[in-house]
């Protein structure tokens, strides 16, 4: 077992031939080692699509909510469909290598694959999690930054993959640069015609009385994991869920507000553009007790 | 001598630590061998700049105009600064390896490194070019594609990344594919407010009478550097160049549209969203002619 575990798959989509035919689904082998050609469009164009998994007591979360999130990323990108047998087989592998620890993640990766070949590359890689404590318990400052695009982007311009989890990420890592230097820990994105998107590696809940309330999907956004197994949990409580799109004055009157992702898990929203908001730390708890309680 | 050339720089940027204390500048190594990280954030998040520098007669063209970019851009994305003298001997030292041929590219990347490292990954690549004629004689044709984005994103937005070239190019990919589902060869951009932008990989030029002019810079766009030298031809012949933002409709009344890039150089477009265009042969051979032969 180790601290950090990669697996490279042989055959990341049964449209595509094999790597090495007859080798085995999945090999271990050790992450320090290179593994990439420089020629591969993961490193050159961001060609490719990935996904993040929260790992406790070795068990990886809303696999099933990943594996179909991966699925419909690799179509809004026209790569192969992934194998999803043989991901969820390299996720457990990762998993089952992994030295004990509280909370782990496992990213997985599918790349076009090396330009003028037809085979993607893919990988998964565990790792274990930082200490989010701080974050889950007293909250996050945020900024809230235009991401360029109108919400209803996704249907006007489908070639622009918002809505896909891909590897051209420069951006999310850029807007948590721009946050960084203005002193708060992360983003929130808002549509050029003024409407509450999503973090960048994150969605946005908020409460309003009973209600557990989200963006909704068809903005241009990816439909959040944790997001979904949060909503499922909250009716459980009694509570209502729902959709609603609302500009940042509006989340702003809200009486609490979570930027919630796998990882890091439900992390409440202490301010907002320098403006200190309510945390709603019983409800932070009990969201946080159940995502990490989760035995799928 | 080989067909295609791979160099590793050992020490990209001077503001950071070189991989391997005391060894040479750049290391001579064997393409079709793995040699990046699985956690290179170029593969994890897009996270780095590149430049394509087209060669002949083992010519690397623009190479300042390229380096001035490649810096350009790693200062839009706070990544250390790339020691030019570095990037320039990597240029020349693949390009000397390189069987010779009538043309070929050289591409140079810079990604922020391993994540949790701090020492950029810099590569360059060099190979043949494909057969790029009938693009400049007869022509491409296009489509335009809305790009999402205002006009005037890069001041509002800068942390869209936008006139920085980035490896995170997914879309510049599925742009092409969308052309390609409707049978045309290329993209022209249009802001989501109507203007004329750049192609996914290359600059548009019009003519209009005697005058040369694309559409300019500070659009969220790159300052071509094909576009510069070849606006610095024409002054020389008697033309005019100059800057104009203009719609879709104003470009289609244009007497001739090029898109003009590294590689493919000036390629002449003969139909825009199923419109036959007029293509300026005479001109577009001049303007290859010059591109091709350039010493520098």
């Amino acid at each position: 077992m180790s601290r950090t575990v990669l697996v490279i798959l042989n055959q990341p989509s049964l449209d595509t031939p094999a790597h090495h035919s007859g080798a085995s689904e999945y090999a271990l082998v050790d992450p320090a080692v290179p593994h990439l050609n420089v020629l591969d469009l993961a490193a050159t164009r961001g060609d490719g699509i990935f996904e993040s998994l929260s790992i406790t007591a070795g068990r990886p979360h809303a696999i099933d909510a990943h594996l179909r999130r991966f699925a419909a990323s690799a179509r809004k990108l026209d790569l192969p469909a992934p194998d999803l047998n043989a991901w969820r087989d390299a996720i457990h592998a990762v998993v089952a290598e992994l030295d004990p620890v509280a909370e782990a993640v496992v990213k997985i990766v599918m790349s076009r694959g090396v330009e003028g070949d037809v085979k993607p590359t893919g990988w998964a890689y565990a790792w274990p999690s930082p200490d989010y404590r701080a974050a889950r318990e007293d909250g996050i400052s945020v900024i809230t930054l235009d991401r360029g695009y109108r919400h209803d982007i996704e249907q006007t311009a489908p070639w622009l993959l918002t809505g896909a989890k891909t590897l051209s990420y420069a951006i999310n890592r850029a807007v948590l640069r721009e946050a960084a230097k203005r002193g708060a820990d992360d983003v929130i994105f808002v549509s050029s015609d003024g409407f509450i998107l999503e973090g960048p590696t994150s969605s946005v809940l908020f409460r309003r009385a009973n209600a557990i309330l989200t963006p909704g999907t068809g903005l241009g956004i990816l439909e959040g994991t944790t997001q979904g197994d949060l909503f499922a949990w909250a009716r459980t409580r009694g509570m209502e869920t729902g959709f609603e799109l609302l500009t940042p004055a509006q989340l702003a009157e809200s009486d609490a507000i979570w930027l919630v992702s796998s990882g890091r898990q439900a992390a409440p929203v202490r301010e907002i553009d320098g403006v200190p908001h309510t945390i709603d730390r019983e409800l932070s708890a009990a969201m946080n007790a159940f995502l990490l309680d989760r035995t799928r």
